[in-house]
């Protein structure tokens, strides 16, 4: 049964997070880890940590723990790190200039080839990036075989320039524009929302800020009228 | 009961996620909208949608939805979105001077007021926001009241970074950097990971090829050895 290999979503969002702990562990030298470790690590209990390994295949034993190098090269295959994808970015401002310069991403397989941008003569980023007229954008893509397009272009444009990559073959799109993009199925896109993570970063601020001053608890705060 | 007012951490994950639904309700024109919309958009169940509405105070009635503009004012003041924030940026690179310029989170109330740079002649950001140098963060930090700080220096420098901000007051860190920082608590931290959405892409990309030729299936699969 194909369905069956499947891995939860809970478990593909995991994946990066387990790939991220296993090379600090490797970095700091380690060759084995006990579920317990990883655990603590990434705040996760140690039996969904054993139960998710169930899905990597064998890689340690009751009592020994986990080799740390073969359990990432494992959730590296599982994400696709293995092989090498042709990006490309649409939106030279400061988001897409980030990310034709970013060295992390290529260390990880993943080539920026080229960032298209109405105004290319304003675009600098790192040689070996091409920079290009958007009116080429359907020229390029009829001629290369593009994994990875990442649109970061201002939130009114998004949904057209999905539209265009669709139009024209591309499968995977890495979306910054902060609106949900519509596109067929078959197509995968990942959002980046930035401000989600400031917004909750502002929440916590605000919390520990009413630790601080119990009598200003519940100011401001809707709920209290209206108890759950 | 204090506690009994505090929002579970899956319920604060998905504030910003309202926020930006209703802010697109808003822009819509829509004034009402029912918890069903808000599931079809958010893909969240309305059932859960109703659940969490309980923490927002009441805002519709029982088959005449919700006031889409109650709604977003509640959200945006349960993540203190109603204040403004003083924001200092550590690390002028690509990250750096993209935050320094991004228009939509002054827009929500988060002002970056200075970036450090240990070559702070290197780095042009938007008027307004002074660049210092690094060796200066200390002063400033005992001149000002900076509620948030993002860290957006290299992996290496990360820690210590966190270490010099909370030891100077610093109780709120936007994490760039690609590590799990340790602070002591009561400072909260959020974590922008984005190459963990870059891999989530690349498995689903993988995965819809894969569809897409089934005998491949399996193939690089090392569950495949050891069924679930």
């Amino acid at each position: 049964m194909k369905t069956s290999n499947r891995i939860s979503e809970q478990v593909v969002k995991r994946l990066p997070r387990y790939y991220r702990c296993l090379k600090a562990f490797e970095a700091e030298g380690k060759e084995r880890v006990c579920s317990e470790e990883i655990s603590r690590r990434m705040q996760v209990t140690a039996s969904q940590v054993r139960q998710d390994f169930t899905h990597f295949g064998s890689c340690g034993m009751q009592g020994y723990g986990y080799d740390v190098h073969l359990l990432k090269e494992r959730v590296s295959a599982m994400l696709g790190l293995t092989r090498a994808y042709h990006v490309i970015v649409v939106g030279g401002g400061n988001v897409g200039r980030s990310i034709c310069n970013y060295q992390g991403f290529f260390r990880e397989g993943f080539f920026v080839q080229a960032v298209f941008d109405l105004f290319p003569e304003s675009v600098e980023v790192r040689p070996g990036v091409k920079v290009l007229d958007d009116a080429a954008l359907e020229e390029y893509l009829a001629g290369h075989d593009v994994d990875i397009a990442v649109i970061a272009v201002e939130a009114e444009a998004a949904q057209a320039m999905a539209d265009r990559l669709v139009v024209n073959g591309v499968r995977a799109i890495w979306n910054f524009a902060p609106l949900n993009l519509e596109v067929p199925e078959g197509v995968a896109v990942e959002n980046v929302f930035m401000s989600d993570s400031l917004f909750v970063l502002a929440y916590r601020f605000n919390e520990a800020l009413k630790e601080e001053n119990l009598p200003q608890w519940g100011e401001n705060q809707p709920s209290q009228t209206h108890p759950v």
